[in-house]
């Protein structure tokens, strides 16, 4: 009479590449892609995961392994999942699929993750102009909790989440996908839009055959060879989800996911032990492998119903989410504030995005006075559970955003007080060369 | 031996006009506008304000008074004040003034607010081109909470705040100001951030003589005419803080000020009994009159112990805060997700600008099924306690914004349903020139 | 249009004696103490209310106050207020009233308050046996926070609330008090249940004419001698709700209080700035004079739909409450644990009382090693926001008790490490006598 | 250089006996039980366990089993562990052993519970004079959620954590429990305080060699027979810890438990998924098979440093908790309150114990009128996240408890409304009989 623990639909071996799972993974967005698995609606079942790299990081104290990482081959996925009703038909387009994580966490036997941000020339992050080396550091979790070797006196519950949940896009969607990045790509250059400040990093990531995985379909074939060319890659979040790296997403929490083609085809991956609200060193979670346990159902027609589209097709739609219940808990914050004027001096129009970045520098600048490097402290704020806030969007010329650090992370005060601080001198001078490589 | 109840440094007579008071406001940061009050540090002391239109909004059903407002007379505020130690020696530049918000509230006596949208002539707002009227809903106070006439069926408790806080800046900072904002307003159309999906609403508030107060300073007179010339509008947050609308500054925050000038010469004003992040209506906030009770530490030394430079002097830095201890509490949030691909379908580069209104049009829009206009809608994100959050900013191109919206504070479920939605139909057809003008 | 400030209608000056009042005060329950004002359910009104002894503890250093208290005179409440419905008809017995408490917050003008322990011969208290004497700390109201200069190094934000609210007991449910508890005065001692290592506290309060006052009923009457014959003591809490001392009834929530005869006859007082569960030195939230800001609305037939009598007849119901959004957040604790085995070393049976008490002294000690007296931790746990909880109560023979304290209202880190704890030695040696006396 | 997974310390099979798993459980306290295992302090090691009846009820529609259990074999507890310090010195007495749950979970493959009530002549529970029989709930985890056939339209979140955790006793130490619990059983009906309302369960449970597991040591041995004789059951929550059944000892809390013998030999059992304070059905938590994950430090001579006796020797001690940070987040509580009035209408002195029994009792009825049998009310207010607390202990003659339980665990507003409730009449006539025999 009892429900069965949750059937593991999508299983992981760690020691094989993900490609040579006896479900293969893939790294693409594509209505092609073909479902390794079933599910019906109302049950509980388990996806395991890679990291998102693949196994290309190593558990040690070398940054070696993040300078020399592609891009072009992330990021593994599960999936995808095709899902049926109770009567056994598949999703239809224009239904909205409800996922909901049950629970989740690291792989058992693999309790660890990494924090890493990239080389200017391959990939940077959102302070790549401040911090051009790759970096890395390593957390063990004990539990709930995260700490790292690489950055003592540090350790905090995570707020665990997959960064990247999605559906499959229908062949439009997909094209639209492709022309808008396309566009940026030949003629950001050119463009008023442009984020300048926040350095040349790569305009966009194109469809590649190069590292390209497609799960079950085998490469080199005709067909392979088509998909490639033509599936987007996992990069950026979309209409359909996928990187969206929102880190209340945790346990308890549901997403509504427009379904674009029969059946849904779920998949999921990128699976993050914790993350700070804007993931900034963009390797910048603390990556690891992971579990999921998923319970979904349909809503007929639900896309129509609560998702309007906000562009010019049905298909310029976002999903929508519920938070969980069980969310770490702080009562302490110390925020850092930052407005749309860069480190140049220079006025920026309402941009929120200049705003944050100045925000993040204040609050590494601060807490590197307490006995820590700024590498180190780029890290943390990528990977533990603070808060980026649009606090004012309106007053011109100048967006305000916020980020929110709980101070209860550190084994030390962090607040401002009369007397100077002192702290515990941790940090030898730790030059990212030096630490790391 | 008992410590008095709060000394009123700054009182306010409703009944007269802003610089009618007996110690009267201004609406200008400037270091030359004299101090009202002194204040010593450990001192709880309590100041007035009236809201931030001086009273030019009026509690009625019209959004006239809304359309013709004159925002060169804003922000009226109260102020300066000069801190000075407990030996009695005055605030230095260079020191740190920590400014504990014990108290606020209301102005006893007149328990109401009002959160409006400007025309788009008039300064617009963060969707100006999707809302160009002005609107109006007015707010009235059962204690901790807020309910609206114009918007049926919600009622909250308020997350009340000061819009502004800040300390005069000096003649330098105001120099640096008063030449990044003209370099905008000058050459921003032909510039590369512009930020121009967010419609062309003013680039900059340059000083102005038009609307001038300065307090004590008679108008007309040769100082007047000399300050008003050069005093920095009141309306974008800066180094100072100054109009931040940080909705947590609330109940048992602290702000960590830096001074620029000898006392620093606090002022406070624009008050909010609630806002949601980024106060998206421009005039978002539920405004309304109300009192402050403060409580000042200075940190003598503390602006370079604690505050950065993030710029080209050692003026630019940011102030920080602490989170206070009492913010009402939700634990049920629908999230609405944004990315940085524009109503038209135009891909922008990692702008959480985009990002966010994308998630802002999303959320009016669903929230719209459930018997509201986007009117409605769109004035109540603007003030009711939402949190906009900047969920990922690295994933190229596409930059991810969130709004999280506590759904206990309407009378009715609003999270998806199997079943399609019937409302309470409130809203009949309420365009903006009906329902309000 | 708008709503007018809350309609004040019971006013309160604290240079008069209560019973001298515009509204004279009452300290009884009784059926024939008339109303003193009248409102009508969705009108927000406003009560003043003096301190529970009005007015006999004064802000000074000593004592002697306490030890002369005379507790026949006590708790001086406010109202009784007669509540109409819409159409102006009075609630009727078997309603249900719900009183939303808006607002609340000290007497303005009159910031402080005071937690005191009584003397073993004069009322006592939960630990009257270890701390006999009489003892007092004054609080000092800064906003939201409260400290005390006979306790140093801790400082918390309030969890306002009033120890009393009720409705007048009709007089069947007058004489089931009476009797039930002349029956505990009369044979306690001879009987099972004596909680008698509670040490021999007074055991019940009967009807005494000694101190009553009546509110507008002229003493000396025969009106007033016999009510004053017969009237309930306002100390314990009863079927009325009355003197329920629970400390989340704060702003925000909701009492639905049983209506016993026709207009409820609702009456209110004995603000708290703050209590810990148990309020365990009997006199022990901060004690203060203060408002409430109420609304009701009245349940037709709602005692009977949401009352169920638990008891020998219909009148033997409890109120019923829901919680406010805005209680003060604390996310660490620190919890002492009690079983029921008192100090002799005795087993009880399932008693939660004596385990909490248990857990009381538990953490009386344990606090003590941080640099304080016994008797001020006393004290502050009677006042500070601490959280009573029966943890286990069916493990025959332990009752286990817990009793959680937030660490966070120290200035000090209290909870145990590796090293020995050097606390502030704040305390010189501070027995009551000494101290306060 | 990675730690390893928690190192698997105490395996469990859930097809064999607690008694013959590789490493045999015990069901008693004393001193001569022999280790199981060693771990060294700041090692993360897991635990697994066995539900607290070792296996005696079945995941099934009938109660038969609950009525047919026998008290004398439980609880089957896993352990005792030596701890050693950092060189591989065991902990001593007199030292602290604080025990950080870094995670904690049901036994992979084995996802449910149950919540029964126990037959009056069987145990009974806190309310078994008005519940007499047998009943059942079992309860199926859905990730964090859990959910009930037999009580449909409530899901919650679990506060999992271990009913039991605990030292070993020395001989001292069990000389005075076996001592002081004998006197109660053997005087007790003699008394002055029986807690007699709460109906004549057993007093206590006395030592028996009846359905006694000594782990390694082998049945029927002489050193079986004699230890047999003199350990001290698992029931009560005593010095040692033991069954304190703390809700909020969930991951990431730690507990200081005082040592009392060389290794200190900790011991933990009773999982629970979830439990209301006062765990109130007896049975009453969601009981499973389940796993710890624990880390250990040792506080040398930390039982002197931080826990003064309170009772007539040294050894007159409890333990201290510290609260983690993931607890399930309610922010809406409905509040029953009792008062110490039995429902005879008989007065109790102060009596804790009997007014949490008539708040409880009134959560009861009030909640059965939203469909559901008292029968499986009392079910669910034993094992959903609710709190009972002592609000006043002072007001003599009444205690006053509360009972807070969080509305949105239910599918339905259970709010009291100015209509009439009408619920979804899930329930039938639920006697126990009927549903689950």
């Amino acid at each position: 009479m009892a429900p069965s623990t949750p059937r593991l639909v999508v299983p992981v071996d760690l020691k094989k590449k993900p490609w040579e799972q006896t479900l293969p993974l893939h790294n693409r967005w594509h209505p092609g892609i073909p479902p390794v698995a079933e599910i019906k609606v109302r049950e509980v079942f388990r996806v395991e995961m890679v990291d998102w790299t693949g196994g290309m990081i190593k558990d040690n104290d070398s940054a070696i392994d993040v300078k020399a990482i592609d891009l072009s081959s992330v990021h593994y996925l599960s999936g995808p999942i095709r899902v049926l009703d109770e009567e056994g038909n598949p999703a239809q387009p224009g239904d909205l699929l409800a996922v909901e994580i049950c629970n989740l966490g690291p792989l058992p036997g693999d309790e660890w993750g990494f924090t890493a941000s990239f080389d200017r020339e391959n990939g940077g992050g959102f302070l790549t102009d401040h911090f051009p080396c790759a970096t890395k550091a390593i957390w063990y979790f004990e539990g709930i909790f995260a700490y790292s070797p690489q950055i003592p006196g540090v350790r905090f519950p995570g707020l665990t989440h997959p960064g990247i949940v999605g559906t499959a896009p229908s062949r439009d969607l997909l094209n639209i996908w492709n022309d808008r990045e396309r566009e940026v790509e030949e003629n950001g250059l050119k463009q008023l839009k442009l984020c300048e400040v926040l350095h040349s990093r790569p305009l966009a990531n194109l469809p590649s055959t190069k590292g390209c995985h497609l799960g079950k379909i085998q490469k080199g074939t005709p067909e392979w060879e088509k998909i490639a060319t033509e599936a987007a890659r996992t990069i950026p979040g979309r209409e359909n989800g996928g990187n969206c790296d929102i880190k209340n997403l945790s346990r308890g929490s549901k997403v509504y996911l427009p379904v674009f083609i029969e059946g849904a085809n779920l998949s999921t991956g990128d699976m993050h032990f914790s993350q700070g609200d804007g993931e900034i060193a963009f390797c910048g979670a603390i990556e690891m492998s992971g579990f999921l346990e998923l319970k979904c159902e349909i809503i007929k027609g639900g896309m129509k119903e609560y998702l309007t589209p906000m562009g010019p097709t049905p298909l310029h739609v976002n999903p929508i989410f519920e938070i969980g219940p069980v969310e770490p808990r702080f009562s302490e914050w110390l925020v850092f504030e930052g407005i749309s004027v860069d480190e140049s001096g220079r006025q920026h129009y309402l941009d929120a995005s200049v705003a944050y970045k100045r925000a993040v520098l204040n609050a590494i600048d601060y807490l590197s006075k307490f006995g820590y490097s700024k590498e180190q402290m780029y890290l943390l704020l990528s990977c533990c559970p603070c808060e980026g806030r649009i606090s004012g969007i309106v007053d011109s010329p100048n967006a305000v955003a916020t980020l929110a650090v709980p101070t209860s992370i550190f084994d030390q005060d962090i607040r401002p007080k009369t007397k100077v601080p002192v702290g515990p001198q941790t940090g030898e001078d730790t030059g990212c060369a030096k630490m790391h490589l």
